[in-house]
């Protein structure tokens, strides 16, 4: 079925999100089956306002310099369309007889060209969607790991082995809060910087295991007693016993945090949650005669954003797939489907992965948590997680202490 | 004068701190004037504590994975040490029969280099003082400029490509906010992000520039009724028209922040300033029927350790001074003094750098400022700032954008 297409970028933006865009452009320029290529600016609001791009003649240089800049080349969106929104949307693809549309995002962005296949399929026009995989959150399920997560770990690693000789030049306690509403794959990653025995983090808190401000701090305490200092890694949705989320006591306890469109509590771009943890742990321990040195740092968008800093693995994986969506859509038996990675050998020199095409209903609206076999019981991860994530951030740097002269 | 020499690190690291010390290292160890090196851990506290490693057989390997390590490899201190102080640490010295002292640090550590040194004149103990400059504030005086300070700058310009475009995507207004006390050098390296016409940072407050909070957002509103985005560069230190900073202003209104053991507010581990400044512009800029999306971001201490990301001519810089410093030592006409960097060419491929040893008194203490050259009154900087800061960063990421298309 030769006809039109559209690609769109959708949700929150990683390094790599554009290397995703490029493989689609690169591949639909190639392709027999598509005509012209559209970009839709900030995603599906330009594709209802025909806010759109002509992408099937770009030439190769400025490709491959949008391949390597961050964040959404085409814009994003925060839209999370219903059912009518579709129906419009669709109106919009039929008018320009598009066939196939390309959406690089979330699971939100999985679900909305679901529903957009399913108006298509009602309407009885042969519309084909593609969902291609990004986020730093890596909470896909059916995928092993999305494209931008191995690069936003290779961020917070880099960040955290920085920051641990950092504090051990100037003990005390630093809490650093990572993305990750909730699922921990983000702040786990932290695990990276322990470069040596006694290296830090410390403690690795995530949305998968609840703790209680007692405990937090009993943990914390516990920690620098032994090390004298005592480095924190902490999930942005960090959750207490009772299943709300310490943002939601901070809302509760009047600490000023706002509500976003869809009444989600404000975590990004704020550092209420690492003040207040620093607060909660300056009051919660006692040292006599001494003053407790407590430093917070929130990683903010830089993780998701940084120029120039990717995990090259990363970036090829995110160029493929994106590739291997226009791909699949040459075959007509193809009518939707999200484009997953599975991995193929383990987590060393044997590290690769297979692509399928998965039905989008198995991938869309539901989030992927931390399966147990990563996370311990007292705050910390296991080397099972160490050998899952390893593979996916790539060589970090080899740093030194005099401490190995003895 | 042969003899045993101590060196030290002290106030705040850096990512190439351990550069400088490794050139102390590899020179020393060739030094035919120097017996044995010692490491003093943390800073001066290490030589009153006899907390010492021999450093006189390093392998050069370990030195090259140190060298490449952030934060300081001896652990730093932050005590600022008044004559008493300065007296106990001659007595360690002498008793060591220590002759050179090199101190790795900004200007305070210059002023302890400087006190020790006149108390070893006034016992007739010959002790030379060598201070080794690093600082990502940028603010000694006489130094053309400091190391540290290029790898900070490049952090500090990757960060904001980074999130120019993230803002780009998801438009908004956002603060990121960047560390320095009193010199706004690092904040003005965030105008290395513009990569393209109506990038961003569209404003750059630094303390050298007061601004009143109505005039702040003023400014911001003018942006972002232009631009539909604004991406703002806040120094820590920013400050009113009164000659108070925004932080000692927050302070007085009860808004939670410490106070250190110098009485300073605690600027870095804290969002606060960020939060303050969003709340400020959220509630200062009336949106009718839209609601404002404002964000903001504080670097904090990735700027000062992130790992495996620094400026090559920094770090070859900070190894040279480092050399440079024991060089200077093996003649007995250099009794003390700073090693200073001064800029030979201008901004371009010219660019180059001459050393010479300063006496300390002309850098201990006082913290330079930004000239007026730099900065114009819109709260912006001059194309002489960007001929300053582009050789120090070196090169950065190449981007691209769709609009270079049309």
């Amino acid at each position: 079925m030769a006809g039109n297409a559209i690609v769109g970028q959708s949700g929150g933006p990683t390094s790599v999100i554009n290397q995703s865009l490029v493989g689609v452009i690169e591949a639909a320029q190639h392709a027999g089956h598509i005509d012209k290529l559209f970009g839709a600016r900030h995603g599906v609001r330009g594709v209802l306002n025909d806010d759109l791009i002509d992408l099937s003649n770009v030439g190769g240089e400025l490709l491959g310099r949008i391949a390597r800049t961050p964040s959404s080349a085409l814009g994003s969106t925060r839209d999370k369309p219903d059912e009518e929104y579709c129906r419009n949307l669709f109106g919009k693809l039929k008018a320009r007889d598009i066939r196939y549309f390309f959406y690089i995002g979330g699971n939100d962005s999985a679900d909305t060209a679901r529903i957009v296949r399913e108006v298509a399929k009602q309407e009885r026009y042969d519309l084909h969607v593609f969902h291609v995989p990004k986020t730093i959150d890596n909470d896909l399920r059916v995928h092993d790991h999305t494209p931008g997560y191995g690069s936003a770990a290779k961020f917070v690693a880099c960040a955290m082995i920085g920051d641990d000789f950092d504090n051990r030049s100037l003990p005390g306690i630093k809490i650093d809060v990572i993305m990750g509403r909730h699922a921990g794959f983000l702040t786990a990653a932290s695990s990276l910087a322990r470069t040596s025995d006694g290296a830090g983090p410390h403690l690795i808190f995530v949305p998968e295991r609840p703790v209680s401000q007692d405990d937090l701090i009993a943990a914390v305490e516990k920690v620098y007693a032994k090390h004298g200092r005592c480095l924190v890694a902490v999930s942005e949705g960090i959750t207490a016993p009772d299943g709300r989320t310490y943002a939601e006591h901070m809302a509760s306890n009047a600490v000023g945090l706002e509500r976003d469109a869809h009444g989600n509590i404000q975590l990004s771009g704020s550092g209420a949650l690492g003040d207040y943890l620093s607060g909660l742990v300056t009051k919660g321990i006692q040292t006599p005669g001494k003053k407790l040195r407590v430093r917070a740092d929130t990683f903010g968008y830089l993780q998701r954003s940084f120029a120039g800093f990717v995990s090259e693995v990363d970036a090829a994986e995110a160029r493929m797939v994106g590739r291997r969506a226009v791909e699949y859509s040459a075959d007509t038996g193809n009518e939707q489907g999200s484009v997953v990675m599975l991995r193929t050998g383990g987590g060393g020199a044997d590290y690769g992965v297979d692509l399928k095409l998965e039905p989008l209903e198995n991938v869309a609206r539901h989030t992927k948590h931390m399966p147990d076999e990563f996370l311990t019981d007292d705050f910390d991860v296991t080397p099972a997680w160490d050998a899952y994530v390893r593979p996916l951030v790539g060589k970090l740097p080899s740093v030194g202490t005099f401490d190995e002269m003895q």
